[in-house]
């Protein structure tokens, strides 16, 4: 088959590869219909992350099953399916409380972990935990943001909204003191690419009326626009000005964070009022830009780290089916699978909102 | 009057000074039954915090409303108080939605922002956020602990809970992913200072079994059991490898930190496991010891900073007079306000459990 691999930095090349069958009776195996390049692969193709070379890339994929091992129950040949960026067990300690982010046998799927789903064919581990039914009412181009993508901005999003109704951090409601309206709190997405926009749709669909949105390219403050945010656009607006004029002083009552870089994180902390909440969502390799005299000083409250795509999977799914025609413009090229390395080169440039290839 | 001034780091004199008067509307003068000397005042004591010296000492005291201002409206001349550690407004933004802690107008009491209670006689600014009444079946040497202390503790681990009980960080319950129950959950409380032993009783109380506590003295830790909690020594038990053991490898699902320093919260990180809760209530002053990478591999929730002790007062001391009689051994020195000095030292060299004044 033809599978899209990763041989040095920025060398993609598109190799013949054996096709994968059945190694393990709860495998799937899946002919892919639509594969995704993930803004994260960039990372590898940078040469900026710790990896290995030469396994076929892709987390992002939607496909037909082919095949399934004995051991698999939910899924069978023929049926159309989405996967997500990393396999679940969904037996494990973590699955079974819903860190299915966290699963103790997980693979991250397209890394030298396991071959991943820029290919024609795709092996999937556990394949109960990690594929899931892809509804009747979607094209394949916009059911393949499932596979990370939308879960992940869904995900930043709501667990500051959580937080944020929670009896004020562990204050609990009297006569004395109310509970901030979620429809009057102001929230920040910093970093429009698309888990940005995927963020700032849900917080806004959820409630959240005020939510400014930063990045330093044109093309995605228009899209985050599209997606009920205020655009800021780095450089030209002054931003933190800005949001403290609309907060009359205080700052953002949330941020969400969806870079991965020191600048990022330290702007969302800055842009943050005391006793808010910073949900990041960004990779970060780094040291962490405020000290500890800062975090007490505001009091904050901030989560990190990767999406439990599987556990919030179906309340995702069923926002995203509800709200996809806002994603209409957001699939701004499509390639063949020959063409992946144009496809991963314009995506590097931010020539590109997403990419999708097509075996 | 009589009254305890920190003149230099380890000089602690008493001194004449001026009864204060009414100086606001929204004042109360307060004649002293008790002040408790306080584990954050040992910073400036120790010479280790940015300070002026030659105010007077004392955030934590109980007594008797000697004269109120025309605008204060919950208090009158007779009535049994006791003080909270900074004042509050009530009618800011921060107070109003419960974030007493980051009130805009808030002066730290005994600091070189106003003077303290370690004296015969406090003025009270903003007397009707600052003060509360004193219930009718609590001894002033245990409801000094009310100041700052016990509302501290309370306010760490009922932050941790109040996490842990939200739906999965986020993500929703279904048929597939379960809530892990309090009760089965693993709690640890790094420093067991008397705001650690609060933060013990309180989890313990509230449902979690299991709650481990870390401390290097031999007599907090006996107070720590005596708490509900189960004793770690530092350089005697092999901590991490006792936590892993209760939790089948994985971690602890929650921390308090209480102390305030950079290993402290390094054992906390280290201790905690994936997708953890990190309840830091200690004042930090350097950096951060762990690294943006090591936080998202971790998919760390971590809050700091301090309680807003007017906000969960009410709820707090409920708490604590359903539970005074666990803390009939915590005050461990009942001094004259003359013996400030040598309440200083003792309470210094870790020879003290709590030490409180008598003017």
């Amino acid at each position: 088959m033809n599978a899209v691999v990763l041989n040095a930095p920025h060398e993609i090349s598109v190799e013949k590869r054996k096709r994968p069958g059945i190694a393990n009776s709860k495998d799937a195996l899946v002919k892919v219909i639509v594969a995704g390049i993930c803004g994260s692969e960039l990372h590898p193709y940078r040469g900026q992350q710790n990896t290995t070379y030469g396994h076929v890339m892709g987390h992002e994929f939607t496909g037909i099953v082919e095949e399934v091992g004995s051991e698999v129950k939910s899924f069978k040949s023929g049926q159309h399916v989405v996967g997500t960026f990393s396999t679940a067990c969904l037996s494990c300690w973590f699955c079974r409380y819903g860190h299915t982010n966290r699963c103790v046998n997980s693979l991250a799927l397209g890394t030298q972990q396991i071959d991943g789903g820029q290919a024609e064919h795709v092996r999937v581990p556990n394949a109960d935990g990690t594929l899931l039914l892809a509804p009747d009412d979607i094209d394949d181009e916009l059911l393949v943001l499932m596979s990370d993508i939308f879960p992940t901005g869904y995900y930043g999003a709501m667990r500051a909204i959580t937080q944020f109704r929670q009896p004020g951090e562990g204050v609990p409601e009297t006569k004395l003191f109310e509970k901030q309206p979620l429809s009057e709190a102001v929230f920040v997405v910093v970093g429009c690419g698309i888990v940005g926009l995927c963020a700032v749709l849900t917080a806004h669909i959820r409630g959240v009326q005020s939510v400014y949105c930063v990045d330093s390219v044109d093309d995605r403050l228009e899209q985050a626009a599209k997606m009920g945010g205020i655009p800021l656009k780095l450089g030209r607006d002054d931003i933190p000005a800005i949001v403290r004029a609309a907060t009359d002083g205080r700052g953002a009552d949330a941020v969400i964070e969806s870079v991965g870089n020191k600048a990022a994180l330290r702007s969302a902390f800055d842009l943050l009022r005391p006793c808010g909440i910073l949900s990041s969502v960004g990779f970060h390799q780094s040291e962490l830009p405020f000290t500890g005299l800062e975090c007490y000083q505001k009091n904050l409250s901030i989560n990190f780290g990767r999406a439990p795509v599987r556990a919030v999977f179906e309340e995702a799914m069923h926002f995203f089916v509800e709200n996809k025609s806002r994603f209409s413009e957001v699939i701004s090229h499509r390639l063949s699978l020959a063409e992946a390395a144009k496809g991963y080169a314009i995506f590097d440039k931010q020539e590109a909102r997403k990419v999708v290839l097509k075996p």
